[in-house]
């Protein structure tokens, strides 16, 4: 399936240029995440959401993309990207974790004012910044597929070079059914590792940021692997960040949105070590990004962030809602 | 009022180079400051000064720049400016954002060991970081105007292009008299808007950070802009760079010293989620001025964590010094 | 003593390119630091190890970096250095940083989950986390020494420019023996200033992070500041960030191997001001060290850095294990 998708949006990208394939990519692999959140949204999972929001923010940004520059860096000495297009990308992720950062900086200062938190008010601060990240994300969509399209374009946007030579529209409809074989494959994974976890011991935080975001970032992972392997680091760029940018940008808010239909109001309020978790991503990412260029020991950094993180979550006490 | 701010702040950028009338620009939009927070600090309204040095701070950095860009960039594709000379500025903003936690962070770990902290204490910390940052400031200033001048001379800072041909003196004249009566409009308006707070519903604090340095910073607000619509990078980004690095650097080291004139010692302790908010406006800065380009989604961006930032403020509750 | 470990540094950079001479100079300096925190260790004094471990990490960074671009940059307007080099070293201490957080952000978030917080759960997070460090610290060094050794040979590594002439065996006997000697006194000077300490009334983390850090890192600093004055700034700032980045990367999770083996299990939790001044100082240095250029006025930033960060320990109450 993974190998259908990344086929696809190679074929995609030698149309549309490797910037545009990274988002029409993120985009698929980002659907099965929205399925999935949805459905524990409709069931109350608020904690699971959210823990799922955290885990593809970092996951793509350290795992996905560390991974894709590890092993784009054994066969290629120094690889290089768009620096200005990666740029805008991971300051919006930059303004997308302040966002994040701000409800819980709310909860902690009001709820040492006596009598000055409520659920009520945290509820429409995270709706008010949902709003705001929303319209920011269309804005970037303005930017980059309308007044500076030219910066995604990538370098290596030439058809004949490609191994896959699909129309346009066929790579699109074999994109959008092996993103819902996907879905479907991740769903019943979920469910599994839900199953298993009791016996190996594992904390439901530590599925949700880790586990379930490896298993529903499936998509994004051999893509964006497989295309810096081919050296085509723009997309394998886009695809890792432009995920995470979605994610957190255009899911987590359309998640607030939705959390009203149901009748089950979520905030944004997540907790101390999931700040942190997304606060050093994104902050190690701007730092790799910053200078368009890659090499094999910046991948060993993205994933020893990585790892780090994992162990915090793994060590994690239960239970989460306790913890702030 | 702001345009002739404005155009005797061009003509005078015109002859001493755009660094340096950003410099000028900062300086006498900075004084109608100076003098309201001078009057505020003799009534011992302490918060409401450590309020409007946030504001004024987060206002220049996301506000002013964020407008400037966005509205210089709906005219140019892309705009530039010296970026060595931003990014000096930026490091300095960051130096002072680091003096501004400090205090935050001794009180914090002061308080939780028994008998550790006490006023006093905290005063002589926050006069000790205030006369760090004043050395600091003189220390930018041997920098800029002797030194490294010529970072800060700006690409175009020619008389002949100028639509207004003043000499020297006249515009330092017209600043004076133009600043002084913004002074008096401010204090004015200020008044006006604690009269309507109430009616409204405004918290001290929203007011003290938002809608204050709104006012306070007109005059940088509309020679940024005009002066960005005019593809004058260099001297809309020293003007908003410099006057948050004149506020913190200058103006609230001052401030402290002043405060021990008035026999009211003022500490730098500032609330939890203004230290958030300095830090992320200094930090997104930093992203975004680290390319020497400017185009609008970077205007975006500002205003987006301004915005995220006033919605915080907004809906943080009453009252302010027991919040911490 | 220090002027030796300069000239035989100097030779043998000659030989074998600046960023390797950086590399062992480091090497030497730190292992003074690293008998000083054994011997402290294998005595339980657990807070002192921590304590120079953060002084070590914000003293090379702030006061040698910045001690050696303020020098440097009396005698020349502008200086050079491999700024990708420099960047991929800045990278690796933010996120030995991250590495350095999260302990306190686990016990934080544990300590508020009732009976989520134990002492051996936090050696085992500490333990991984400094397994992932020092891998880190090895793949760093197959980066530095063997795949992109040309990042780091500086631009000056001429031999016949050297004033001094030993050969590569010579300059390394040299250096072993001078820093066996600083290892010697730097051990009786820290003994003294223990017993000056209480006449002063210095408490004992202001000690452990500033006065220690600058007796034990001397060989670093007379170095570091004595080739910036030759123009060599590839090695002077090999020697502040690679030092920095042995300490955080290789020596403390050394130290918490060795703990185990003296039958006294250290943790990596840092107090929180041990946590905001790593943090500071890397988020600086990042930002210092972006553009491959030095100048005075960015020594100054570092020191003033330094400055606010002794005020903020010299004021800090004891005692500091009862601060988190």
């Amino acid at each position: 399936m993974a190998g259908w998708i990344g086929r696809a949006t190679e074929a995609l990208a030698a149309r549309v240029g490797e910037g545009l394939g990274g988002l029409l990519n993120a985009t698929f692999g980002n659907a099965a995440e929205l399925i999935i959140a949805g459905i524990a949204l409709s069931k109350g999972l608020i904690n699971v959401v959210k823990a799922s929001i955290t885990g593809s923010i970092i996951g793509n940004v350290l795992l996905v993309l560390g991974l894709s520059i590890l092993m784009g860096g054994t066969k290629y000495k120094e690889q290089r990207f768009n620096r200005t297009a990666a740029s805008t990308s991971v300051i919006s992720l930059s303004l997308a974790a302040i966002g994040l950062i701000i409800p819980t900086v709310f909860h902690l200062a009001a709820n040492s004012t006596p009598g000055g938190w409520s659920p009520l008010v945290e509820q429409k601060l995270s709706l008010a910044i949902a709003v705001v990240l929303f319209l920011t994300y269309f804005c970037m969509l303005g930017f980059s597929l309308w007044t500076h399209k030219h910066f995604y374009r990538g370098a290596h946007a030439h058809a004949e070079e490609s191994a896959v030579q699909w129309s346009r529209g066929k790579a699109i409809v074999i994109l959008l059914i092996a993103t819902a074989l996907v879905a479907v494959l991740s769903e019943f994974l979920v469910g599994t590792i839900e199953n298993v976890r009791d016996s190996v011991g594992l904390t439901e935080v530590f599925v949700g940021v880790i586990v379930v975001a490896i298993v529903g970032n499936a998509a994004e992972h051999s893509t964006a692997i497989a295309v810096a392997m081919k050296n085509k680091m723009d997309l394998s760029v886009g695809i890792a960040i432009g995920s995470s940018l979605q994610i957190a940008l255009f899911v987590a808010p359309l998640l607030i949105f939705l959390s009203y239909l149901f009748g089950r109001p979520m905030d944004l309020e997540f907790t101390m070590p999931e700040v942190v978790a997304v606060v050093a991503s994104v902050y190690i990412l701007f730092q790799i990004s910053g200078d368009g260029e890659t090499n094999w020991i910046e991948g060993v950094q993205l994933l020893s962030v990585y790892v780090i993180l994992g162990i915090l979550f793994f060590y994690l006490p239960e239970p989460r809602h306790v913890s702030h």
